[in-house]
């Protein structure tokens, strides 16, 4: 399985950031892995938040060619840890596309990027920070790829 | 406000446990806070799950004598941002019981005492890690005081 996050800029926590270097190692021992960070915004006028997003969708863009494309999107569909693993099972089989889970920056995602992910995915019906929602969803990744060498040790 | 997350033992996750205080310093500029590590199980047989569950269980009802119970289960109700914020106001309120926000440790919480909770909130349809999900629960804490003030800046 080869696995890339995507995302505009670097995490700006240390902590968090430090997470995310712990679960890359972690999901590495599983799976082809890394993390790209794209261009941010930076110093755009805020009040105009659709061209932030169209700015940074445009980095983004850059990165997904061809690739099997996950959004995280507050409105997307939510699933269990069992049906993510049996989604990325699926999706993510040898031989297939690369995933790309693309999460967005502080504004979220463009809606015309949006548009083009093959699959949009809540982790909640709450409102994460789009950088806690980084940390949350390598750990699901991480934990899907438990249960899928579980189960193939179970066969 | 008056709140307390109350779980068994220390966050291991140094991490985690840096963003645990992060977030506590800003909740606490808007509300009395704190957390409160309750005894947690150590060298018990892992074999026995429910007595690991009953033993924490026990650390964590010293605790929480008269407050509003509230439970993080993955079978609990989900809600969005906003109405989590309309929940802690409802229930929060000046003069009210202190809001106690319980999670387990590795094993999840006591069946028994999951029955006392006042309410059961879950986070997401996902599994997440009992310490990521303390964290989790922080931010939308947060989030919600933010929420909250934005309202009252309003009326």
């Amino acid at each position: 399985m080869r696995i890339r996050f995507i995302w505009p800029g670097k995490t700006k926590s240390g902590d968090l950031r430090s997470l995310e270097a712990a679960y890359l190692k972690k999901i590495r021992l599983r799976a082809e892995c890394e993390i790209v960070e794209t261009r941010a915004a930076r110093g755009m006028n805020e009040k105009l938040p659709d061209r932030i997003r169209e700015f940074e969708a445009g980095g983004l863009e850059k990165q997904v060619g061809g690739d099997y494309i996950i959004c995280l999107f507050h409105e997307g569909q939510d699933m269990t840890s069992d049906e993510f693993a049996g989604f990325l099972d699926r999706n993510g089989a040898v031989g297939g596309r690369r995933l790309a889970f693309v999460v967005g920056g502080f504004l979220g995602l463009d809606e015309n990027f949006l548009k083009k992910a093959d699959f949009r995915l809540s982790l909640s019906k709450m409102t994460l920070s789009h950088e806690l929602a980084r940390i949350v969803l390598m750990e699901q990744v991480y934990r899907a790829m438990t249960v899928l060498k579980g189960q193939n040790y179970a066969k």
